[in-house]
């Protein structure tokens, strides 16, 4: 029996789960749902869409829906609703608001028993997986998350927004600075100047003041303000050429010590990606199968990357995970 | 309630737990038991030593005894034994004996209603969980483990054997074209010899025939001929000076592939540690909270570390943990 998957939204991310669960052979993709006309919508497999109003009526035949909707606005409303019906998993990253959106999934998903799955990803997800064991390994330990070199849509986004600008795309870079103090195990205190530069590359309209937009981009509040940023101008035909990908990628770097002598030890969990949603739509379609196989075994609930045991993700059998893998 | 821990052995490992649990405010140790003569024993901490003698009447106060012998011999024997007894924790390492060394200790424990967690450590442990958590993600991809640079004790054992060796000390060395070559995703066959190089050092008699030693060495079946190995004759004084740690670490890398134009990704699990025995024992530690609480929980049997999910480990709340680390 193959693992029967719907996927909510279909922007980037939604593409992304598309072909992972292409690449999962006990998984089945039974439809992308979504809230436009899904006559205006073809999907890259040709799997069929159906519109929101199919699945709101909760008797879509799905294991588990993949919501794959912004953090700001989509995920708050879309998860407690869906999970009232459905196993849903999301990538929900608004980190502040956590609390409330765990508690909201969880009352949906126990009433209904069925699971939901929260913040799963890479960042929260992986990064955070990877966080948790080693901070529990060495209590005391200090970690640093780094992003990149990478693409932020957001800050793509943030730059689109002034005035004169036809296309942006910024790339978060770690310095490497940073990283080798991390390395050392000196537990250096960063600030956020010192862990990150913004690079940015920037389409400007005919006849458009560059110097302005330099400008308005580095001196924005919380997007480049408190970093060194560097602007760089070019062609439409460049940026399609140089910058049509959305890699991303970074490092968790943990140091900590044991023993009476203060023996050092690092860990490091290091991200190369050459497509963010692709690599973030697979990690949802693994922890979907965790998900389908949790509410099987009787699970209802908000769950997180915390709650599921590795085993869950992999369609191995314990025999042959111990085999291949221990 | 702090968790009640017992370290059985009291060798490098045995020292590398005492330490951890040191650190672990939310856990005591009770004692260490030895099958020597507990008054010839004398402890880092100073916590007491009893006789296995004592542990045998199944009857010390203990939440898990963490069990520090030897895969060889002394853990397919002790962990069935004490399963029966306590929740137990080992970390058995003969890969092709895992399948009956579970079966075994599942059987015991299961009887007895108590929790055994095998094959507990980096690797087998933290790199195990590593290579789960990337395969599943990305299916087909390929795991590459590389170890070192770090001290292995078996190789180091095997040349102290050689007729004149007074110490030797044996590093194992990850091949940084090899590293460099699975990080770009080309996903390179790898001999034994491309992956690793062995580099000894080594304190002979005064007298003895050096060359007839090297000899020895670099010709030994299993241990040293499949590598290239480098052997350097030093003082014991040198010995004692540059190469009395254990350190050791390694990388598991993951090389994958999504979507359909084959976007590329790396996954890199790196350790560095100035001590095996003391991170070991530290990776032991956590996972003996967990077998604690799985068994506070009405669990019972034998588990690895993919069974247990990553909250587990932690003495923070999940409140907490989705706090300060998602």
């Amino acid at each position: 029996m193959k693992t029967k998957i719907g996927i909510l939204g279909y922007g980037n991310l939604g593409r992304g789960v598309e072909q992972a669960v292409l690449r999962n052979e006990d998984m089945e993709l039974v439809a992308v749902y979504t809230r436009r006309d899904p006559a205006s919508v073809k999907t890259v497999s040709g799997v069929k869409t159906v519109s929101t109003d199919v699945l709101d009526q909760g008797t879509e035949d799905l294991d588990v829906l993949v919501i794959c909707g912004g953090s700001a606005t989509d995920l708050p409303e879309m998860t407690p609703k869906y999970a009232a019906m459905y196993n849903v998993i999301d990538s929900f990253d608004t980190h502040a608001n956590i609390p409330q959106h765990f508690a909201n999934v969880d009352a949906a998903a126990r009433a209904a028993g069925k699971i939901g799955i929260i913040s799963c990803g890479w960042d929260p997800g992986m990064f955070s997986v990877n966080r948790l064991y080693s901070l529990s390994i060495l209590p005391g330990a200090n970690a640093y998350t780094f992003w990149g070199k990478g693409v932020s849509q957001g800050h793509s986004d943030a730059i689109r927004r002034i005035p004169g600008v036809l296309d942006a795309r910024q790339y978060t870079v770690p310095v490497e600075a940073a990283l080798e103090a991390v390395r050392s195990g000196r537990n250096p205190e960063l600030t956020t100047r010192q862990k990150h530069t913004r690079l940015c590359y920037v389409v400007a309209e005919d006849g458009a003041d560059k110097a302005a937009i330099e400008k308005a981009i580095v001196t924005m509040p919380n997007y480049f303000a408190d970093y060194d940023t560097t602007v760089n101008f070019i062609s439409m035909e460049e940026m399609k050429r140089d910058h049509s990908g959305l890699p991303h990628g970074g490092s968790v770097i943990v140091t900590g010590e044991t023993g009476s002598t203060g023996n050092k030890h690092v860990v490091e969990y290091k991200l190369t990606l050459d497509s963010n949603p692709e690599f973030t739509g697979s990690v949802l379609a693994a922890y979907a199968r965790a998900a389908a196989r949790m509410n099987q075994a009787g699970d209802s609930g908000a769950k997180t990357v915390f709650d599921i045991a590795p085993a869950l993700l992999s369609p191995l059998s314990g025999e042959q995970l111990r085999h291949d893998y221990l």
